[in-house]
């Protein structure tokens, strides 16, 4: 029972209104409870919010942070320093002057519709991309688009996905969460076996025809015939991964598949490896017979990518400034992977890089009756080097023969990249 | 049968080397083929990229975006004009400053740490929410989170969850589309019945205790005692939609429901009110019982909220100008609602305001023998005005008794708000 608010404002020299407002508080809040002639009650309630807090505060803390190592080969990421800082807000801020503020409404679930323009003009200039801006979905990621694909397929009765064997870990695990069971498609030297696949197996086939990751080997104009010949004969898709092809170093890139068969292909690419992942933009061109069911479930979650981040890129990609920081980089990650081949050359000859030339790592094959790739992981970590073992992007998590190591030559800051590579040979040279 | 790259080169006056790289590039993707002694061939391919590019610009667009009206009463939008454009973007340029580059590689599933230390400090502080940071999720919205809830509850098993009736449309096909029933649980002048929550009948109930949408009440004390003793009996969970909470003008708001028992209610709220939809920024407190559904959800699809929209968004609480910006929206939509309810006094006294003084917007109830809602809002659209009918947000879409129209002032620009008052108070007064 509380003091009535007469006696409790005379007690603490408050005015009167001053304690009953702080007693309606209260009560509204749950606290207190009053009755008409019964007085205020400090209100029944189960636990005590201290006590739930106090609880709460105890959950062990998971470890989500281990600490970096010295050096990251990190396979997957860019140079993060090389963001492009005052490009990206200086982008920001001429394009907010330059929108209308309906702009940062609820906007268009396949994203804002001069965004999906200057991604599709991009797209099919740089590379061959069939790119109808009302089919452009812009998400968080490749990942998002991938995962929104896979359970769209699922809500129709699809059950099975095929992948390459090895492929980006994170997408497997991702596509299993959206509920469907994923078939390895084995990938030789020729690309994917895309001539293994058969009608009525599997609705789908995720594919990085011009750069497959890990393997770093491009699909070869049979196999391309093949997988879509297949997505024809079974009415099925063909989820190009086209993550790195702006960063090819001899050459043009072999063009989208998708120009191939843009109803059966779906094409998604994405800023992670251009900008940065932290950015979680990626974008697609979905074949028109799933687009409603992908904006579906766009719509009924968070509906669009914030309208700034696509305010920012629309306006890159306008102004020519992607394009030139794409080039910067791409002349960066030569240099890194040229020294990279000296340096094997010189300090570890019996290891063999393998792919073409592209992207942020090149693949060592280590050479049999040397440490394996784990052994080789463990020493590096010794050293705080991280490597990632070629095994861990086989489904069944087992070395293959030749054994070998992902190794990303883009993570490294520049200012590391000597000292990194430096200390990568002396592991190298010491190792095999 | 294509010409020898020997001849080729030598019609067009170019390199042969020029040639021989096209004819390569042409066949990797797809388009030629050349077998050893036969020549270069074009590739069969069965569908011309051509005629595929045709049929997919012949796909008859989706008109997504209607012509906007001259004055919009939409109750769910703030004003986007005063969206803070420098601070935001100032922020975001010192945020980027402050921070190392690994912010911009792949982050925490549940956002920035930085960021959900200054929201749980804020919400403990503002909304007296037991906010460990540790289980803060930054989300797409209020919706997204919604979103990873309903289908964490689905992936367990779960079926069914109670929502207001009436309540934010989005809201309803967002949990349907998540694979969840919808029980609607009536509103009345003290809240949602949820005396009428019974065990086992649904796992879950979405609620705004603070400001009911679209009614405007308070829920309360009792409802809110009744709402926490069903969670407790039926280990069920309340997510509180609190998204508007900032803006009341004639006191303090009600405190987070959330605080009477954190492990069975997921707090949410949003920066769609504050700022602008369009940054899709929200964030959810979630019961430690569910954090890592919601988690491995959002590994597998766009795994977290753009890395610089969190680093503006903790620069801005952190530095204090986001309360700054409530302060002066509050003060805004104060005088808007003064503003109106004396316009409604004078020219159509018949029509009775409802719920708190909060938010952005008012319930208008009609009188019996005028026009309905949908006959009013038929009207207002002849003048190019848009109205909201309350029987848009009822489950069954029927019209309730008294009839009413759920009038927003906020999206209005602070420019067009005498103009649109204006236009209001014609049409009532014309249509009483």
């Amino acid at each position: 029972m509380l003091p009535s608010t007469r006696a409790l404002a005379s007690d603490l020299g408050l005015a009167r209104g001053t304690v009953v407002e702080a007693y309606a508080q209260l009560q509204a809040e749950g606290y207190l409870t009053a009755r008409r002639g019964s007085g205020t009650r400090v209100a029944k309630i189960p636990v005590s919010t201290r006590e739930a807090a106090g609880r709460l505060a105890a959950r062990a803390e998971p470890d989500r942070r281990a600490r970096p190592p010295r050096f990251s080969f990190h396979p997957g990421l860019p140079d993060l320093t090389a963001f492009p800082y005052s490009a990206w807000t200086g982008a920001l801020r001429r394009g907010l002057r330059g929108t209308p503020a309906s702009t940062l409404g609820y906007g268009d679930p396949r994203g804002r519709s001069d965004l999906r323009e200057a991604l599709a003009s991009y797209l099919a200039r740089v590379r061959g991309v069939v790119a109808d801006p009302e089919l452009i979905v812009v998400c968080g990621g490749f990942s998002h688009g991938l995962a929104l694909l896979s359970r769209a397929l699922q809500a129709r009765g699809d059950s099975r996905i095929a992948m390459e064997d090895p492929c980006v870990t994170m997408h497997r695990s991702m596509v299993a969460t959206a509920g469907m069971a994923v078939a390895p498609l084995p990938v030789d030297e020729l690309g994917a076996r895309t001539d293994l696949l058969a009608p009525r197996k599997v609705a789908a086939v995720l594919l990085a025809p011009a750069h497959q990751f890990p393997l770093g080997v491009v699909l070869h104009p049979d196999r391309r015939a093949s997988a879509i010949a297949w997505a024809r004969a079974a009415d099925g898709l063909i989820v190009e991964d086209d993550y790195d092809a702006e960063l090819r170093y001899d050459g043009q890139p072999v063009g989208a598949l998708q120009a191939l068969d843009p109803e059966h292909v779906a094409y998604g690419a994405t800023a992670s490896k251009t900008l940065a992942p932290g950015l979680r933009l990626g974008w697609f061109v979905v074949p028109p017979a799933l687009i409603d069911a992908v904006l579906e479930l766009r719509d009924a979650e968070d509906r669009h990518v914030p309208a700034t981040d696509q305010i920012a890129l629309a306006e890159l990609l306008r102004s020519g400034a992607y394009e030139r920081h794409v080039r910067r980089m791409r002349a960066r990650y030569r240099r890194r992977r040229e020294r990279l081949l000296v340096l094997l050359a010189e300090r570890a000859p019996e290891v063999r890089p393998l792919g073409i030339a592209a992207g942020l790592r090149v693949l060592l094959a280590l050479p049999p009756g040397g440490p394996s790739a784990d052994d080789l992981a463990r020493r590096a970590a010794a050293r705080s080097i991280e490597l990632f073992p070629l095994s861990q992007f086989h489904h069944d998590g087992e070395p293959s023969d030749p054994d070998g190591v992902v190794l990303g030559y883009g993570a490294l800051p520049e200012y590391d990249v000597e000292a990194g590579l430096a200390a990568l040979g002396d592991l190298l040279a010491e190792s095999m």
